[in-house]
């Protein structure tokens, strides 16, 4: 199991042992994970809907997998160089998102809450 | 604790319990995770790096706090749809960048890898 | 006729008759810029590519092109704040892309130059 | 002088020359121009404010126009592509950013326009 802390914490062990603080800034981090997030734009560019199946198969997945992990890890380091708890941030919009999308009213349907009848 | 295998579980059981896998789709998930980076993104963009601290404290680091949240469920959600192990993934890139990264050679230094002395 | 350099005078004297140049940035233009890109992003993010026709015929269209709007003005303002001439630096690009992908051995590929058969 | 209407014909034929309309849908094209933004940022992610202008003389320039060159042509062609009239579309919002922001209210303030007093 890995856990949030975990990782912020070997995250910031990793910049400390490489005196890497100095660069890691909330909007340096936050370019650079921009940049991963064009990583995986870029991989799924050319590859309409209905292929993204073939190309994950071919190889896609593991060029995703490592993308996806640059943008989680720059992530917990932009929440922990702002001070925000990311597992608190992620708890708390996770049941936020629960009454703003009630079941019955929510379902099948992908309109943003402030859409939705009531 | 938040482990990942729990959050990969309880967005999706969010999803089925709506009926939303059907708009789940890796590209569609892709680009909703870009919505939320530029969510992230409008937050510090007027705000030049020795001012951040300041907009954090006032009342910066919740509206952060909130999207930063954003961005981690559709991230977990890309992973779970495109049948990426999260957990591994991000395992496996911290041992990578552990080996590319030398704590001797990479301290103190924002070089790319690939432009580490050797 | 709506030329580059007319748009890039245009929007600087914007910004002068607000005092704006104090935000404006490299780096502030280029959150910015993420974050409108990031609104384009939200139109599309939960329409399938084969219904992409039907939402820009439901109103999307308009939406879009005040979102893509806003990415070219930050774009143009990018480019005039760093030095950039955007004119020239596109007719260098295409010139080099019409050099990188022959349009004998490019044709109906997606693929990268650098993976072209030579 | 190089005009909007210009560029997208020249970027259309490039495409028609290789059978590429065939990839160049509307949502490709935005993942494809998040790629290159992703870039631009990349080429910022580790140069503080106060650093951005050494990097540009330092070579920094050109690799900036590189790919500020790559999000303008995408975004050609994604406006192209949706039926968005680029032109027009900058007309019109820079006409509405005119009203939006008058510039005695507007003047030395980073505010949106919703915040501004009235």
């Amino acid at each position: 199991m890995v856990n949030l802390e975990d990782l912020r914490n070997e995250v910031a062990q990793f910049a400390v042992d490489r005196d890497w603080d100095q660069f890691h800034s909330v909007r340096n981090l936050v370019l650079a994970m921009m940049g991963e997030v064009g990583e995986v734009a870029e991989i799924l560019q050319w590859t309409d809907d209905d292929k993204v199946a073939e190309l994950l198969n071919d190889g896609g997945r593991e060029r995703l997998a490592e993308e996806l992990a640059d943008v989680l890890i720059y992530l917990i380091r932009v929440a922990d160089r702002s001070g925000v708890n990311l597992e608190q941030a992620v708890r708390d919009k996770l049941a936020s998102n629960d009454q703003k999308y009630p079941k019955d009213k929510s379902r099948g349907s992908a309109k943003k809450y402030t859409e939705l009848d009531n």
